[in-house]
């Protein structure tokens, strides 16, 4: 068979490592020359594809491609974007074809999380329904890492590093300043639903160097007097403590602790974070002084401070995606899989896309200890692992010389798509 | 003479390096048994001077020392506390003599911003008003980089290379998602007075990796429709941008944005930051998606990425700080002085300390760009020099390996004393 050229794309939320998967399947793939011809890279994820806006990945050079290993963010763009489904309206399934076919595309391959791998597994029926043989399979990404069946996520671990570093060298901060100024710090970080990267807060703390933290996470039902009483037992006994809070956290009736209907002087409604809103409480509940902070887009986009380990399965997960591709595998993602915990070592499964499309996997109880402030011993033990090892970016003139590339777009063949 | 023993004490905000400054002044003084017997830390800053609780650093192994160079925060505590002044009362100067004394303390080095230099100041004048022999020296400190005299101040760098590096990310991050999803990323950081460190946000865009952004400077009053027009143009243009926010930028009525007098669903006044304000404008102004963080203490406790011209820099000022006071000096500080930018060449002055202390040096104005949303060329060569190079910590599971002293109490000799 004569080889085929593959389309390739990124998708929702871009973390500090999804380039590595990029990286890893391109360079893969330039090295099957047999089965695949080259790499697409669609612009701006799927719409790429619907759109025929193509980018010609093998008019970057070696060093290019090398160098998106160590550079953040989504280097053909990404987007927020779902199918329709088939049975509704299918015309994007038509066009995709259109695309494809225009073009000689036999691979799909898709970087994302769970709304992604709903995408993905939606192109991998186009083989059978619609008599087009494409090969599809999804190369895992998230920061929330709540996808299914991997043992983790590639991009949770170098933002649950950057979490757990920050957490200590911020609660560094707090002790030095608590006996005559501020005695809590808080920080806000990811997580609208799973309180993995929250959780990453705890490690932090560690053997010999003990500190004060409370977690709050989504998984558990915000309760302000258990919480204050929880901050006041821990400044009076270490003078001060670090709060760090999920984005996600929900009071008791089911609503975001982030949405408190905040007005400014006009009475216009202004959108905060969560962090204010929990430091206030400390201002009004204890009258103590209290600094915040809010990681967004910082925590997920830190690739300075990636983790090795991080880094090393996101580039696995895409070399893995090519080789399941040609050997003829549809409608699967590799997959992460921990064979033991000391020494850590992990090897690369492969998961049936339809087992996790749409399925969020959140923390398990006994990840959360019995108050619900902290992290129990066995998470500790699954996330330790996750944030070993230290990959530096190169740098020069004292920043980080993220590399981008030239994007070279592909002639287009067809009429235009309205989206 | 026989060796008189030294006090040493942290003061005001915290930085990443400030042990770095301990560092190299409890080695040089180590090496200086002529001079210098005992290196007494105050816990707490001049607190532990006024309290009598000292801390003996000669407990503590030659390695703990060599760590206090890469462990961000006050390895002894640091305070918010300004003496009063002689005239007023000179109860507090009678006191720091009775401890002094008793502790046969004949050097006295304060290390931190423009009001410990005020502090120390006072301090060196006690040898002349009452007649009790002490060398008082400063030791430069402040993430604000607001010292007059000083090239630059220890401290600075650091929080500029982490301002820097985190733009430089996350606008990869939301150049990546402009296409559907957030166009703008609003980054608040310190500085109430200067904008030094917003300015440092400019450095995230050089040569070969250009990237539209807006600084909000404290030294220039902000105007909504001139900062919403500039923002609706780069994005017109690029697609995205980012904005970095000084926390003490003012409007035209001289009032700080981040006091909007925000009010909760019940009324109560509400601490926000001016990121969440600026977000909200964009929103309501320009209808375009946005994603906000606050650096807050991150920032300056954030030695894994560490300016290695700061941490050396911090470091020469310690070790100045002592050769300057066994010379003899008293009412002096030392200071960074550069001799060449390219290369960049720096080496170590001195300044008498009343031309420091209570003086404030602002952003020259040539240093902000006519606009008053950039920064210069002359600016951009001022920063650039002082976030060269990486000085990473040693890591242990994944972790920086900070150290935390013994800090061992001198035994008291007297008896309380009532701040």
């Amino acid at each position: 068979m004569a080889p085929r050229n593959a389309f390739y794309a990124q998708s929702g939320g871009v973390t500090a490592v999804i380039n590595a998967s990029a990286c890893g399947l391109i360079e893969t793939a330039r090295r099957q020359r047999k089965h695949i011809g080259k790499v697409y890279a669609g612009r701006n994820g799927i719409i790429g594809a619907l759109a025929e806006d193509l980018i010609d990945t093998s008019k970057e050079s070696v060093a290019a491609i090398r160098a998106l290993r160590h550079t953040p963010s989504g280097a053909f763009g990404s987007c927020r974007y779902k199918l329709t489904s088939f049975e509704k309206d299918p015309r994007e399934y038509q066009r995709l074809i259109e695309v494809f076919r225009a073009h000689d595309i036999g691979y799909f391959f898709y970087n994302g999380g769970g709304d992604s791998a709903d995408t993905c597994l939606k192109v991998s029926l186009i083989s059978a329904r619609m008599g087009y043989p494409i090969a599809a399979v999804h190369v895992p990404k998230t920061v929330d890492n709540d996808l299914p069946i991997t043992d983790c996520c590639p991009g949770f671990g170098s933002v649950a590093k950057y979490v757990a570093v920050s957490t200590r060298e911020a609660s560094f901060d707090v002790a030095s300043m608590a006996k005559t100024s501020t005695k809590v710090f808080v920080l806000e970080v990811m997580g609208r639903h799973a309180g993995w990267i929250a959780a990453a807060g705890g490690l932090a703390s560690g053997k010999g160097t003990e500190i004060p933290i409370v977690i709050l996470f989504p998984e558990i039902a915000f309760r302000q007097d258990q919480f204050l009483a929880r901050v006041d037992a821990l400044v009076k006994k270490h003078g001060y403590c670090s709060v760090v809070v999920s984005e996600g956290v929900k009071g008791t009736d089911g609503k975001f602790l982030s949405d408190q209907g905040l007005r400014d002087a006009f009475g216009h409604a202004q959108l905060g974070g969560v962090a204010p809103v929990v430091a206030n409480m400390i201002r009004q509940g204890l009258n103590l002084k209290y600094h915040w902070g809010v990681a967004d887009y910082l925590q997920r986009a830190a690739r300075h401070i990636a983790s090795k380990v991080d880094v090393e399965q996101s580039y696995a997960m895409g070399k893995a995606a090519v080789e399941l591709a040609v050997g003829g595998r549809n409608a699967v993602m590799p997959t992460v899989v921990r064979k033991s915990n000391r020494p850590y070592k992990w090897g690369v499964g492969v998961a049936p896309l339809d087992q996790v499309a749409n399925v969020e996997r959140k923390m398990p109880r006994d990840f959360i200890g019995a108050d619900g402030f902290g992290i129990t011993a066995k998470c500790r033990a699954y996330l330790e692992p996750l944030i070993r090892g230290e990959d530096y970016p190169p740098y020069r003139d004292g920043l980080p010389d993220y590399v981008r590339l030239r994007n070279t777009p592909v002639r287009k063949k067809l009429g235009e798509f309205s989206l």
